[in-house]
């Protein structure tokens, strides 16, 4: 889907906003795109973000996950409106077996106050790509 | 609601597998509750787990959140199983404004294999604890 | 949860509008209980609400509990506010048998215009009743 | 997606199953589509699913999508199980104006027991088709 955005500035507003995550940098987040309606953060496996098996932590790619999903919504929302998480829904698909991940965030339904977006978390295998979280969120833009 | 153990061990069992968590360690997370159907996890703010307003970001919350329901559905499991996330939802309540955070996870219905879970992450205030996120996941059990 | 009231006419707007439910009244619901914050509908089994085994289909208690967690936001706004359903997640917990049910929606954090709302379905058995359906759900308030 | 059956037989099973269904009978569900990972049923508007402003009940189109998807799911089940619905979540996009309404359930992730499933309900517009619903469903196979 084509979006237009409300900020021709979003580009700049939301990779400053990504630069104050302590937790994406904690996490090793790269926020690879940045476009109407779709956001991506890569981010390394390492030892700061597993659970008790070795792997990355379900809920540390929530995290990336919702975020990707948050500035998804922002792209599409004016320079005066923050972007505000009011839930979201995860599925685990496959253990998170790799090095390398990439969590995208994509509006489906973007709104006045609610959007709703679509997110992955996938994770770089030889052959390709493999969806190990699917989420369903809803995120509201409030006035700055 | 009253639940018995199929695991004498559950608790030493749970600590164990809590130690290995990479993610916790960062988060700075202390089991502070293990009893048959419910884990208490607390954790402290740091700048390590913010996101762009200097506030505990949402989905780290959720990741300890996660952890205290899977180890509460893994208290009432046989030493021979592992827990698994199946899916959870989450819904955010109030900005996590404070110091102090405790997030923990109950079991509302066990199940042979499928395991349903209530989870909240409450801030600590002045006047006593105020809930930041609520989640009901489903959890599985899996043989190791 | 003690709550207070915006529409001190808010029984009366809430059960003039769940009399316009076709839905419900091909489901036979009946609104027993209509407090600030805190909605019942009791509904019975019967063969037009099946699924293919005989017992009540999850996809129509959803439809219950859902209109009790809506109602029950409602009853917290201004007369001059309509409610919508967001969203919502259900697990279900046990099959439906049985003959008598009570779907209830209970406002856990009421909201400007986002309110949160958890919703169970029970079946009435011989002790007591046991809950078959847990619903955590988000709800708007629009203007009219 | 291309997925293989277990029960060659599937069709003919999953629609016997569907005609058993007394509440797709009240709505007038009729199933359109039956292949590997994926169902549609299609359904009218009537005066007997309606909420309070004359549309369709949020809360039975869920019950049509969660069908779909339960039998989406089923089709790639063997003969001996059943298909159960663990969980769902929904998130509704847009009102459903309209007379004519598919569901669909498609399979993205199918597993010896937990299935995830994706489902939307579309409305029939002039120029094509318009979501109102979207689904993340949690589907289980149990023994018969």
């Amino acid at each position: 889907m084509q979006y237009s955005v409300l900020d021709d500035n979003y580009v700049e507003r939301i990779r400053t906003s990504f630069q104050k995550q302590g937790a994406m940098d904690t996490i090793g987040g790269r926020m690879t795109k940045v476009e109407p309606g779709e956001v991506h953060i890569e981010f390394p496996f390492s030892d700061a973000i597993t659970q008790q098996h070795g792997f990355v932590h379900a809920g540390i790619m929530t995290a990336v996950v919702d975020t990707a999903c948050g500035y998804a919504a922002s792209t599409l929302m004016s320079a005066e409106s923050e972007v505000l998480t009011v839930e979201y829904k995860v599925n685990f698909l496959s253990p998170a077996k790799g090095t390398e991940f990439v969590a995208s965030g994509r509006v489906i339904k973007p709104g006045r106050i609610i959007s709703v977006c679509i997110g992955e978390v996938m994770v770089k295998e030889e052959t390709g790509y493999k969806t190990v979280i699917l989420m369903q969120a809803t995120m509201m833009a409030i006035p700055k």
